[in-house]
């Protein structure tokens, strides 16, 4: 086969290796510790819920001392906005882990006999056209030397062919590419997508806005 | 004694009783329940850590693939900002730690000692000056039966003793409720420098600007 297929074929495998062995396994890592992340949320959310009872309880006792009425207000006040942010924080949690995590986990089970069926389907459609090239070359080369009068049209059908196989490479490791591509943006976008809910909240926080208005 | 003076007394004493047996094990318990909230706001942070530094290494990935560049860039870039924020994040925590959690643990300890001694220095200087102003009292009843010539300036010794006791208890409950406004201030105070600190990194978020500004 000529080299620069030969190269076409073995860097449009490379991607789908890429995708299968490297991709796929982390995304499947990250699908675990964002499981963690998110465990690990719960658990201060659950920290936070309880600290802030404890000051709720603290300033109920206050609003009894005729003296220190005022201060117990500021405390429970305090305890019922933070507890309020907490609630509003689990919100936007769910969002890491119903839009993404799950689509993650979802997208790695689907993806992997997808991609391993693309690669498989490149390879035998690959192995099949490099064959029919080869086989009609060789009777091109035979047909030439032994000055068959079909050689012409034997000829029109290699370059037929050669064209062909040289769209199908061509095509396929954009195929390939595009693959490889979507898969990055759909972690770029769903990240962005996550950063930016929390930002949102961060910025109603930060307006002494948290979920009334 | 005269009720309004027993009265004071047992509300002086509640206020002792209140700081000893509610507010000082509350803060206790709060100091246990805000080191909880720590290590909880440490796990996250690690998970957080661990979870944008898997991202770092899919975006370092992406950056090797001649058509996925940009978006490895972009989740590269992403992580930095996220780790940025997390390690900003660290700092706001150390504040909770070193301004609040230590300072109360600190406080509890030393009080428990004070409180004790405040309430027993007052249980014994009323006890005396009751046992004073009654011993008067009783003398100037057996004076005023015996008509004793001194009557007269025992009557005032009583009257003086009894004005220096509503002043001694009036006083010494406003000095309680001092005692007690002065712990409801302290961790209302705390707690506020906390939210806005937690307020001001919010704020410094959702402006965009972690840190480096």
């Amino acid at each position: 086969m000529a080299p620069e297929m030969d190269q076409f074929y073995r860097s449009t495998m490379a991607i789908y290796k890429s995708i299968m062995e490297q991709f796929n396994p982390a995304l499947e890592n990250l699908v675990y510790l964002g499981n963690n992340y998110l465990r690990a949320f719960h658990a201060l959310s659950e920290a936070a819920e309880v600290y802030f009872s404890a000051i709720q309880k603290i300033g109920e006792q206050a609003l009894q001392s005729p003296t220190s009425q005022i201060l117990g207000e500021i405390l429970v006040q305090m305890s019922d906005t933070q507890r309020h942010l907490n609630s509003d924080l689990k919100v936007v949690v769910q969002t890491f882990h119903g839009d993404l995590l799950q689509h993650m986990e979802k997208n790695t089970k689907l993806d992997m006999q997808f991609i391993n069926d693309s690669r498989q389907h490149y390879e035998m459609e690959y192995r099949h056209r490099a064959a029919s090239l080869e086989k009609c070359m060789s009777d091109l080369w035979r047909m030439e030397r032994q000055r068959d009068k079909n050689t012409r049209e034997m000829k029109e059908s290699v370059n037929r062919l050669h064209a062909q196989m040289q769209a199908f490479v061509s095509e396929s490791q954009r195929a390939a590419e595009l693959e490889e591509k979507r898969r990055y943006r759909f972690l770029a976008e769903k990240h962005l997508l996550l950063s930016n809910t929390f930002l949102q909240f961060f910025g109603r926080v930060s307006a002494g806005c948290t979920g009334e208005c």
